[in-house]
């Protein structure tokens, strides 16, 4: 640390990519330790994404030495590796603010920053927009570059497939950067994987390459058609020998691969990659966590981290109980009695509550990578054959699976259960991970039926009616983190679509479903005469829910979701087309993108806490007092 | 023709695959030839999908020659290369329906046969559905296998990609069998294409293999070295020289290339291929439209045809004015203005009306293949960049994209348009290609925007409010085909949102939007004082709309898309809470999956034609007068 006094700061200089060009090269190992600190000492503090960002300090400052933001232009895939590069393009001082509302986001955003090229929450998208970037630079007649870095893990969704295959065609300044840390957030999966590790071994195979050559040179007879045929057949052998890698068949010139922590390889390589016109792919292997050994150690802990001591490092703690765990645990006991229940995730084993499936039955336990297009078909693969699939899966990252989910499971009604986790308001993830369209989307899908349990009880009873009971595409959303304290208004039997509770005289109802159950009730207890009800069947709505709705004259529809053809807007419409003519109320999520905070600040923003709800009750109730006084 | 009088015929003796097996190797020849003239006969008079089906004949008698279907599941890639498979498994004699409404459909159906393992109406899905019910065998103890035929135009999309990833690394008994025929509809584009044909010369390679080994062997000195690191050197070259193909690379066996309408090379090749245990593929060169000339010389006008006299092919027709054209004309018509217009295609280019751009600005046009994944981020990536991206694309195609839409476009306001062809009912194709969900997923992602032209001058002066007027995602859709006969109800300005036609004393305000405009207003013709109006920005609604929609007692809105959560459904939650407390009623598509027919059929299946829609009506205004009597 004494060390740190006497040096003079060069990371304090640094504004701008132009304030780090005025380094000299042999300055640039200090600047990456200095950043590696501040990351450190900033992430335990805030939290954040960790593991990832330390993997990639000394490619990202020699990104930014050699090529010019923003006339170049820079994606980050996923984007939560990005904070060398806001720390070097102007955003030091806002890392106290780092994912907090209205704060630093922990993704490149355009609207943050011109050096922001793509937003990248999910995963695999920034090969194609960075060929669109890349095709427009070329159609303005620009020379300049775009470049994106991304994982290895990045490289099993299809969507870079798709991008390469049509990037390599072109003569646009695309630069892939691969990123091989061999992580996903979990160890990754997969052939490409495997692929990927042997290519680490290419160097050994040029070597030995020129070896050939040179032996062959000196064989009298056979060596010299060996040798022409080894540099001219070009549709055969050169093919194989020249062409050998994944990326190369696919048009891209490949370099590679070099040591990303490594000033001395990365340089000269991405001066050489400047100077190149055309797809190019860069095979950097990085470490995660690197320059921080309890990361090093363990970095799928340290991927993404509440704050902590970095002295210490994490406490290694059980994982409290939460919605995931809840789910996880019921779904073993489900399995023991039924071999044909098969648990797939798309790399989210620990996030999504499976490990102890995965450790109990690992012949029906499915890790298919960051692929959720694929994992979805998959579980109609299965289902179509007999199976029970069971998809744990974000909601958000669902998005990505909308036409296998109508095209692959509903239209031949296969049985698949989704285990959607993270519905509702996530947090600090920001706009890219709010699971608020779930409901929407799926409901749109003939035949799906969507279970909203509130508790963990309620998690382990719908698990098994969506199993057993209900047939097609059935999902169970449930929040991220953990349940609120039980309550009163809770399902007992595996019949209930919803719970009621009916206040003497009321004439008005409040329904809800899920997290906001809590405030709703909450809310409630401040008002007498209003009856409560909770639905736990969200779609189809229940017949008999209508036909409640047409009791009361004012009715209000509490939802942690999106307004607009929402569950709430649905009920109204369909409760005013079954006769009902009160008053009836939406308080949700209007059509906009959910800015990063936690869930509670999301909450009160969008009036969904205690407080808000109370107040909307009290407008309603106002409103029809002074009604019927005229 | 007096060849086939005196032959006794094969095709008529086989009502299954059982049948099939009891002929001799040397009589599946003559078999194929019969299926041949069969498929072209049978389809020419219903019209159907012809160039696939010729061009997998012999795979097809072969694979249900060698494998055992339903034991072993196969699947088709896209499915309309099925129409052998359901002449071998007993549905010969419903080809006169094909297509049609409750008649045979035109792909593998799991509710129309137990041969048909998977739907698949949409490209790319099988691999992983394969792979699902591999592993279900797998899990079962059955040592079967699932089989998929996929043509190379659908390896252009990403989930194939992500489904062999995950396979390779398996050990169930999935085949996939590359159709390779070089064409998707319409010749494929991309890197794989041409890596694929690439590898059509790896037999002259595995010679030439031969020879260096040969060679070598003779050289004393240099040769055993060299033969050794050639055998042993499993971690380096074994990897380049054995492991040569991308399939392999991605751990699975590769059988081939082989010629696909020999019997000779399909029959040991499948043998071989059902004794082998684990992820095979096996590469099929087939040619589309195989035995019947015209086709062979045109596959892409014979991919899909209607009926026709087969003795002198296709007419050569002029393709007839459509919505499709009238796209594509306008949008030349901005692009001569404007240079940051660029159109981007998924492998549609003819059918989404792109051809005279392609041909006028192929510099700003991008065909990215079957990848809409692909085409939404790429076209975010040239928008972020300054230009003006239109995406031309079937609305059921889209779905795929809907997370691109969200996460790549949305969030971050970038400005592209989506010109959404086939939107609503679309016919024959069935379930698979009703374009219906569109109007929900796109108004349920904050900030988008919406219109629905009804005629071809509404086309061009959208698509210009689009490109213009309009910030962010913005859609503008219309269906297949063409455009009904002018009416008064028109836009003519960049500015209506609607057009509105108010009757005499009207108390009943019908509203719709797209084609049902047509319908409606001749179903209004015969109710006085009815006003009509035609939305043109279906989302977000406009505001006057839901003021206009409160001055009325009585509000019918008809829609030609699913009800729950649509458009209609939106505006009656609006209007009710706007203060509204008439009666609105929606009359569109319910909650199920839209089967086969034509499009009139279908309408009139939903009550959507002028004699549903006059009923709705009537009952409307019948049951207002009966309220105002009591």
């Amino acid at each position: 640390m004494r060390y740190r006094i006497f040096m003079k700061s060069l990371l304090s200089s640094i504004q701008s990519p132009d304030d780090l060009k005025k380094l000299t090269p042999d300055q640039l190992p200090q600047l990456a330790e200095e950043v590696r600190r501040f990351l450190i000492d900033s992430v335990s503090k805030t939290g954040g994404h960790l593991a990832s960002n330390l993997g990639v300090v000394e490619l990202t400052i020699a990104l930014h030495y050699v090529f010019s933001s923003p006339d170049d232009r820079l994606l980050w895939d996923v984007g939560h590796q990005s904070y060398t590069h806001k720390i070097l393009t102007g955003r030091k001082d806002r890392f106290d603010r780092l994912r907090k509302q209205d704060g630093l986001s922990g993704f490149p955003k355009q609207h943050e920053s011109i050096h922001d090229a793509f937003l990248s929450g999910h995963s695999s998208n920034t090969v194609s927009a960075a060929f669109g970037i890349a095709e427009a630079l070329k159609l303005s007649g620009s020379d300049h570059h775009a470049i994106t870095v991304i994982g290895d893990g990045s490289f099993t969704g299809g969507m870079v497939y798709e991008a390469l295959d049509n990037a390599g065609q072109s003569d646009a300044n695309i630069i892939v950067i691969l990123n091989h840390n061999n992580m996903s957030i979990s160890k990754n999966v997969g052939s490409f994987a495997q692929y990927l590790s042997q290519v680490r071994s290419k160097r050994g195979y040029h070597r030995f390459k020129k070896l050939v050559h040179r032996t062959l040179a000196h064989i009298p007879v056979a060596g010299e058609p060996l040798e022409r045929i080894l540099t001219s057949s070009k549709s055969r052998l050169k093919q194989v020998i020249y062409h050998s890698t994944f990326f190369e068949e696919l048009g891209f010139e490949y370099l590679g691969p070099i040591n990303g922590h490594s000033f001395a390889e990365l340089l000269p390589t991405l001066e050489a990659a400047k100077e190149y016109r055309g797809p190019l792919l860069i095979h950097v292997f990085t470490q995660k966590g690197h320059g921080y050994p309890f990361a090093e150690k363990n970095p799928g802990a340290y991927h993404a981290v509440a704050p902590f001591d970095p002295a210490v490092g994490l406490k290694s703690e059980m994982p409290s109980p939460s919605f995931s765990s809840a789910f996880g645990d019921a779904l073993v006991e489900l399995a023991k009695e039924d071999d044909r229940i098969c648990a797939v995730t798309a790399a989210m084993k620990h996030a999504t509550g499976l490990h102890p499936f995965s450790m109990e039955f690992p012949s029906r336990y499915f890790d298919v990578g960051i692929a959720e297009q694929h994992a979805v078909t998959f579980c109609a693969g299965l289902s179509a054959q007999g199976k029970l699939p069971v998809f744990a899966v974000y909601s958000s990252f669902l998005q990505r699976a909308y036409d296998q989910l109508i095209h692959d499971c509903a239209i031949e009604e296969q049985h698949v259960v989704f285990a959607i986790d993270r519905a509702g308001i996530v947090g600090e993830d920001g706009e890219t991970h709010q699971g608020v369209f779930d409901p929407i989307f799926l409901s749109s899908i003939p035949g799906t039926t969507i279970y909203a349990p509130e508790t963990y009880e309620e998690v382990a009873l719908y698990l098994r009616r969506a199993l057993y009971q209900t047939k097609g595409v059935v999902a169970l959303r449930y929040p991220r983190g953990a349940e609120k304290p039980q309550t009163t208004l809770c399902a007992h039997s595996l019949e209930e679509d919803y719970c009621y509770q009916e206040a003497p005289n009321a004439s008005c109802l409040v329904i809800t479903y899920g997290r906001e159950c809590d405030m709703v009730r909450k809310a409630c207890k401040n008002h007498s005469n209003v009856s409560v009800m909770k639905l736990l069947r969200i779609h189809p709505l229940p017949e008999e829910v209508i036909q409640l709705v047409k009791t009361y004259r004012l009715v209000l529809f509490v939802e942690e979701g999106l307004k607009i053809g929402g569950i709430g807007e649905q009920l109204r419409s369909a409760s005013y087309e079954a006769g009902f003519r009160g008053v009836f109320r939406v308080l949700a999520i209007p059509s906009e993108f959910v800015k990063q905070g936690s869930p509670d600040q999301i909450l009160t923003r969008y009036h969904l806490d205690e407080a808000g709800i109370s107040a909307a009750l009290t407008s309603l109730l106002q409103e029809a007092a002074d009604e019927g006084k005229n």
